[in-house]
């Protein structure tokens, strides 16, 4: 089992619940991802989408790598946030009939869940430094820099294509 | 009755859909944003608590504008993701005791929110251009200005103090 919040009595403990919430939804993610590159139909997106997941399971590894650094066993804790960011993903994706309105939709629900990981794994640098851990600083500061080209990717391809097609 | 995913046909539908999402969004900060000022013990970040209340009250009225410029009522849609985001935080704030703790906890929350706020209004503006509604990407665009100026001031209160006396 995870640190259950009515465990956190210090920054630390914050700092491994959060670690354990972000475990969790990047492991959701990764079997998130495999129904929206089946839905897909823009090649472009469909590309991006396959990028995420092989990251996505590369930096669980990576967090693997901060809990083993911090001492800790890799657990997760169920995260409500991304389930339901999930949740509201897949009642879009099973319902939208026009193929373009699903790839704009898909494709809006992807960058929600980069918003949540950038917020997260900000949050994460920036506890791990004040806490004087700079070794997972700089691994979850890399996994930080991953997201928002991601996110600044799916930007350019929404700008680029999706929506226009869509429209 | 909002528009159900179901009903999804178009990008307009998808763009009124998603202004329903953030309408509930928005509402359902406005409730819980009044316990965490009650909670805060930092000065500073109970103000931005506060501005970011009337802040949110304020933008209820735009995304009702816009819905109005769009010839539609306003209306709100169950929104799993900020349940979920909201719900995690109130887990945490029920049960940390420490109070600088419980503070640097509550501010991550919010930036959590104010994340949700920033991808579902930066998607908003950019399907509202496609669709040639520069009057709504135009009051969409000042609420997606406010909330990553409200992102940032909570960065600068978290790096230069909440943090530093949580650790």
């Amino acid at each position: 089992m995870g640190l259950l919040s009515k465990d956190i009595k210090t920054l630390d403990d914050l700092f491994v619940h959060t670690l354990q919430d972000i475990y969790y939804a990047e492991k959701q993610i990764t079997k998130a991802l495999p129904q929206m590159i089946q839905k897909t139909s823009d090649p472009q997106l469909k590309q991006a989408f396959e990028t995420h997941l092989r990251e996505t399971e590369q930096q669980i590894k990576m967090v693997e790598q901060v809990f083993s650094m911090h001492g800790k066993q890799p657990k997760g804790v169920t995260c409500p946030a991304i389930d339901g960011i999930i949740s509201e993903a897949q009642d879009i994706i099973g319902d939208v009939e026009d193929k373009q309105v699903l790839d704009a939709a898909m494709l809006a629900a992807a960058q929600a869940v980069e918003h949540y990981e950038i917020t997260r794994y900000g949050t994460l640098v920036a506890w791990a430094k004040q806490l004087e851990r700079q070794d997972c600083a700089s691994v979850l500061h890399q996994i930080l820099d991953q997201e928002k080209a991601t996110d600044e990717k799916l930007n350019r391809i929404a700008e680029s294509k999706v929506n226009q097609r869509a429209a």
